[in-house]
């Protein structure tokens, strides 16, 4: 067996722990993902791997620290996964890895159990072949990135000394194309909550009471509605406080961004892309906030009919914020917005569930344009420095407790379905990863 | 053990049969339905019992025929029963009877089954004590009355001559409450449907593409929240076409009815009622047509956050029609609508599932009175002639087959949640209703 294939069957191994942090019931398997990790790590040279207790999922902790004429690096990703229902939309069972058209199927493949393997992988090939590392490499993996990483915030903080390092290298953020790498110099910032439209003490029949009782299914409704205006802006006053202007410059930065509408739209399956009127889908991507549903429940979910007047209604809400928007502010907006929205009968209370800052890095420094220059070396187009419309909470708590620059290398591609059925990961971008990384370390050797 | 004890149970053998009509998965516990009853209908002494196929549920056919010069009754009602979900809010399970506080707690109790054995039992009674029954009667119990009766509208078609008749007489109408006794003049129609939002492919990350895509939860919330107005009326051009006005007449007719507002918000655990402007609530729900959200359901369901983009978002949908409301017509303005507010990149489908037309009762005729009087001898309070909320389709089908009266003699109570967890019937209007019933019959006796 080859190296890369020994490495491959890794991954797949890795993969097939259904190590979702959000339900309750699979708390054991995220448990295993950690001590898979650290087994892993221990067999790739690291030292001093430790599975550290948080209040939640456990960090997974190791390190190599014998240059020290050479930057300190700190690996960040996660070994937790998005839960993966609807199950009967995979076309195989997302904690059965397959490998189809050089792609590995699995929840979790790019999001974000392949590209912590790249790095594990890449210490592995370069202890393996030089007995050393030519930088000194601390990693940390938690396992609860998909819920808002609650119990990182207060480790970080605790192990401040543990973890002090110059720069933080993050692979948890997609590229451009498959020939076209990316470091991402921004990050939306996240809220999400829960809103719950409560009316009647019961569910009511709609032929007894339908015209003269609240319906909660119809509350629920006229306040998500009231969220937004007709130019797809958020409704919400005082919502935007903080949200940077789009300058023409950032304009400019952003057209240099390669976009297909139409192949977007067909990759997607979708016949009209849909947003804020006045920007470009980058810009309403990369640049503005959103308040999107995730999720809606209410009255009867059977097959066939049930006339009955809902005395519940829930929805789920996030949203993606920018520039200087602080979460808690925007909370306590939409809260009073709710508050002046909700029809009489109808009690709705929110429950805050994800909140974190918008991330803006600057890409000029030495530690990112190393990067960009390492990937060059394994993919045929430049390397592009793009803002994300995701968010990844922890980068923007690393670089204040620790002071250390964050350079988001990222391995996936958009089209990879993270957060959706038939998630998975172009192997070729596992194999190109493994070098990139490889190339970046020895890159500060040459110093 | 008493005759009445007896009665009960019996009853409680009934009630603890599943006849879920809605259900394909308890096709089976339908026709267990349909041969206990015709099982107690032959130990009744009723002749000619038949279970009678279609091309859905079964029905439940039986006569005695022996009084010449006497009205023909067709006893009519339903064995089938609603979903019992949510399961998890029923104190007692719904298909293991129980008797708390003199009241029966089952699915069905009082919708329908509790109604069709009064029937079943005053037959039992009269021919125990009498050897024989003082006018005609047929009886026919459908098993698709919660599904509205696909099956029963070709069955009275083509059964015309069996099924001919004076009165129809209909248990499955609420009593105004415990000592007050009702006759329905009035019954709304119904139109339900199911609509369907789809956006993408597939379910999609809200950080990678939220802000620049439609969001199938989002484009239901516009279509949904566009069928009402700011007054509660419903905004669908051509809705309305048929509604009678409300007259002064009508209004003291309704004003009649005894209304508690307060006792009723306590009751249904309400802060405030809800409903079109410029309307009492007994009317809103006696004279005026509605449109109800039954149940929503998009995206993310489980526990916590799941940032997803949701690619379909569905609604139950419901309509009570007034006066000459044409179902289908209303369905075809509702369509037109729908196409006109469905914001881009939504492809909305429609599934109509019941379709039925209001009726008016004349309350003068002499089935009507006669009826409103034996009442009287049980109960304490006059007899009320109220207009209902609810649907029955099949009475105008049986008025325009048959030629027939209906009879809407109901020995509920709103209070009996029906259709929604804890259902039940009160024991002492199952007793007196068995004494009511054949009192109406040994009326005719006299004449």
């Amino acid at each position: 067996m080859s190296k890369e294939e020994t490495y491959i069957n890794d991954l797949i191994d890795f993969l097939s722990i259904p190590s979702i942090s959000t339900d309750a019931a699979y708390e054991a398997e995220v448990r295993k993902g950690a001590e898979w990790l650290a087994s892993d790590l221990r067999n790739s040279g690291m030292e001093n791997v430790e599975i550290m207790e948080t209040d939640g999922h456990p960090v997974v902790y190791a390190d190599w620290l014998h240059q020290p004429d050479k930057p300190v690096f700190l690996v960040y990703g996660h070994y937790d996964v998005q839960p993966a229902d609807p199950v009967e939309l995979w076309t195989s069972a997302p904690f059965h890895p397959e490998i189809r058209d050089g792609k590995l199927f699995a929840r979790g493949a790019t999001d974000d159990k392949g590209q912590v393997l790249i790095h594990v992988k890449a210490i592995a090939s370069l202890m393996e072949e030089d007995g050393e590392l030519p930088v000194n490499i601390k990693l940390c993996v938690e396992g609860e990135e998909e819920i808002a990483s609650p119990s990182l915030v207060p480790f970080v903080k605790e192990h401040k000394d543990k973890l002090a390092c110059d720069a933080v290298l993050i692979s948890d953020t997609p590229m451009i194309d498959e020939e076209t790498p990316a470091i991402v110099t921004g990050l939306r910032g996240a809220l999400a909550f829960e809103m719950e439209v409560a009316t009647a003490a019961t569910d009511l029949h709609s032929g007894a009471y339908g015209g003269a009782v609240p319906n909660a299914a119809h509350h629920l409704v006229k306040v998500l509605d009231s969220f937004h205006d007709e130019s797809g802006r958020v409704n919400v006053e005082g919502f935007y406080e903080g949200v940077p202007e789009v300058t023409d410059e950032l304009r400019e930065e952003m057209a240099r961004i390669p976009f297909h509408e139409e192949a977007l739209k067909g990759e997607l399956g979708l016949t009209s892309l849909y947003g804020e009127e006045g920007y470009t889908p980058l810009e309403q991507i990369g640049l503005r906030p959103t308040l999107e549903f995730n999720g809606i429940t209410s009255g009867y979910q059977g097959a066939g009919v049930k006339t009955v007047i809902p005395k519940v209604a829930t929805a789920k809400v996030s949203c993606r914020l920018t520039g200087e928007q602080d979460p808690s502010h925007v909370f306590e907006k939409i809260r009073e917005h709710v508050e002046a929205t909700a029809p009489a009968g109808a009690s709705v209370t929110l429950d805050k569930q994800i909140e974190a800052k918008a991330v803006t890095v600057d890409a000029g420094n030495e530690y990112i344009q190393k990067a960009g220059k390492a990937y060059e070396q394994f993919y045929k187009n430049r390397t592009l420095y793009p803002k994300e419309g995701g968010s990844i909470p922890i980068v923007e708590v690393f670089r204040n407790e620790l002071g250390a620059e964050p350079v988001l290398m990222g391995f996936g591609l958009q089209s990879e379905n993270m957060h959706a059925p038939d998630e998975h990961f172009h192997l070729s971008n596992f194999k190109r990863g493994i070098q990139t990384v490889k190339a970046y370390y020895k890159s500060f050797q040459e110093d």
